[in-house]
């Protein structure tokens, strides 16, 4: 059975609900419940674990008997294990619902399985319906299902030659404005904001997400990862967001704790020595690094060691773009899939007539 | 007295017979003696230091008294200045020509005033024509003039994060094809190609520029550049010019003897030592920075010390092109002028009220 224009609708709406939701472990999810005639008859959303899920909720604001032979339209597949609500495909069933529309199939191992479910107990059952709206709501929810862990962005500004510094610490304007106001943007679309005691202790930072002098309506966790401790009188004790300590070097722990508390995407701005270990974790989802174009010189490295010790070993990246940020530019881009794309096999080299080899380079980025 | 068609179509012909000069020392001139109907007499072009100028070359094709009341058409303005040779306003004075065209002045202390000279003696003279052409084919030559010494290029690949190469040295591949073709065109632009002894020593670097397989038809000088000898049977050895060693490491010297030799452009192909001893030096009028989408940390750096303590010294750069190759990205960098342009002025910073200040960063360049 097509999904017709009043379901359609109640999909828009839906859709709407959904985002009246927290983003957090569960996912944003919103329902409409309509009678056999098109009429609404209730609405639901998901307010977060623990709580009812939505097309429970828009159930639990009928009477008794008040949805038999109506359609459910919701945004995510009903679930089909009881968690801390029971399965919600049983419900709608329960409840004498005759037709369910949703978008998007519910990724989880254990909950999905719920169409099949309903369309067993004799319910019309139809997926797909603006599925990519729907996708595009929950999105961080997806990633961080798929990775089982928050997305990690990690992020520096370097000197072209890859300084964070002068050799004396001083950093001030390396980059300009325009690449500054880009880092607080990016700040406040993301749930949380990492740093090491390193930086914390040098710089005081704030870490909010600031639009010029005013904050962004939504600002990231902050997250301070080391044993060091924060100074009782730090800029961080004063954010919106109660800080979030994490007293390791363990990476994956801290990602583990920050994707129970429901934290899909993770903002890591530095210092060099954090960033360096995410990128030497492998966990570095997207890489933003500034560039200024400026020569420093020195050892104040904007990456210290990332685990490379030859060159087949290296991070290669995939440059998803560049943006030009007044005289800056942004590198954007994530792990390049695919081992030595790029490179010619070795055995290639080794293969040339001794004679051409002798008068070719040893490196082919050195000089030839 | 107007340029007319026939001694506009002789400066184009000049303009031809220049570019048959060598580079060097001298500017590249060429020279069309016209009768006074508009017959060409004769044709003459500079052929190096301590050969006639143009004029002198024109002139000395043509019989005793043949060139009273002709028109000599040259590319530069006659010199006024007894070298190797006379003044060659004098001869044309001395020839009886009447009339004088030329296209750019002469831009020489001692050789200048040759127009002045002319004009004193009674002959007609026009400039200016075809003078953007004129300054196009001498323009490495007017630069090397400007600056007392060559130009100087350098050049690097380097990873996203500035490293050189791994750890352990290897470093093929950094950069793609299509950069390492860009590099080999450009080499084959420069006068000169300069590298250390420690490239020499650890590469083996033929040093010629090639198009594929093949060599292109202009190839740099090779020009290494420390005290450490060269092997005897060292790649560059077998270049097609003999290799000039300079057993220094007083860079100015080293550009002052290119001078001298005619050398007017040098590309600076590293290693890291030499790009970073150009850079501290403030002898780098241009830097190209070969990015690749990688990262690999570690102690290979491709700047190493530039002589910046503080980020007030930071060596700012004014980025010409962002140039895509393949997947790498080339910074055309050249020497901010104007110091600070894009600082706000430190006092500004310290002026601000304590409250503010306590709450913003310590550096900007760090988190805030
Ligand atoms: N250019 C930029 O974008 C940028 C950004 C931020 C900061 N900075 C600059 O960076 C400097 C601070 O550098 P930093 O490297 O010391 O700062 P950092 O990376 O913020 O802190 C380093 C500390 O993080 C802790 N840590 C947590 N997890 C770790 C792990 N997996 N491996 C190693 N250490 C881990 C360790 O602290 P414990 O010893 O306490 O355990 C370590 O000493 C400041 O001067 C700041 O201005 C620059
Ligand atoms: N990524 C790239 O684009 C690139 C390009 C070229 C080379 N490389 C790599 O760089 C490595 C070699 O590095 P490197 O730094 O030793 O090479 P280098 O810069 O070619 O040579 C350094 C040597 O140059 C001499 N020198 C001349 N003028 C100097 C000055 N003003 N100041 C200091 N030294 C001066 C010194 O030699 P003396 O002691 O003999 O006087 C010094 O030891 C190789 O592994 C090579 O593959 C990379």
């Amino acid at each position: 059975m097509a999904v017709n224009e009043t379901e359609r609708r109640a999909m828009t709406r839906a859709l709407e609900l959904a985002a009246l939701g927290p983003r957090g472990v569960n996912p944003q999810v919103g329902a409409v419940i309509l009678s056999p005639d098109g009429t609404v008859l209730s609405e639901g959303w998901h307010r977060g674990a623990g709580t009812p899920h939505a097309e429970v909720d828009a159930l639990s604001k009928l009477a008794p008997g008040a949805a038999q032979g109506a359609t459910a339209v919701v945004t995510l597949e009903p679930c089909n294990h009881t968690g801390r609500t029971g399965p919600c495909a049983l419900a709608l069933i329960d409840a004498g619902v005759a037709r369910v529309v949703y978008a998007l199939d519910d990724p989880g191992e254990v909950s999905g399985g719920g169409a099949e479910r309903l369309r067993a107990a004799g319910v019309s059952v139809d997926a797909g319906e603006q599925a990519r709206t729907a996708r595009a709501v929950i999105d961080g929810w997806l990633t961080a299902q798929r990775l089982g862990r928050p997305h990690v962005t990690v992020k520096w500004a370097q000197s072209l030659d890859g300084r964070a510094a002068a050799s004396d610490g001083t950093s001030q304007w390396i980059t300009g404005p325009v690449a500054r106001a880009d880092v607080h943007r990016r700040r406040s679309l993301a749930d949380a904001i990492a740093v090491g005691t390193g930086t914390v202790l040098a710089d005081d930072p704030a870490l909010t997400a600031r639009d010029g002098a005013t904050l962004y309506a939504h600002q990231p966790v902050p997250v301070v990862i080391g044993a060091r401790s924060t100074p009782v009188d730090a800029a961080i004790r004063r954010h919106p967001h109660p800080p979030i300590f994490h007293a390791t070097h363990d990476l994956s722990a801290v990602l583990g704790d920050l994707h129970e508390r429901g934290i899909q995407s993770v903002f890591v701005e530095g210092g060099p020595t954090l960033a360096s270990a995410f990128v030497a974790a492998g966990l570095a989802d997207r890489v933003l690094v500034y560039l200024a174009p400026v020569l420093l010189g020195g050892d104040r490295l904007a990456l210290t060691d990332v685990g490379v010790a030859s060159i087949a070993d290296a991070h290669r990246l995939t440059i998803d773009e560049w943006v030009p940020l007044g005289v800056d530019l942004l590198a954007v881009a994530r792990p390049a899939l695919g081992i030595e794309s790029r490179a010619e096999p070795r055995t290639e080299r080794a293969s040339e007539p001794r004679t051409e080899a002798r008068t070719e380079p040893r490196t082919e980025e050195g000089v030839a």
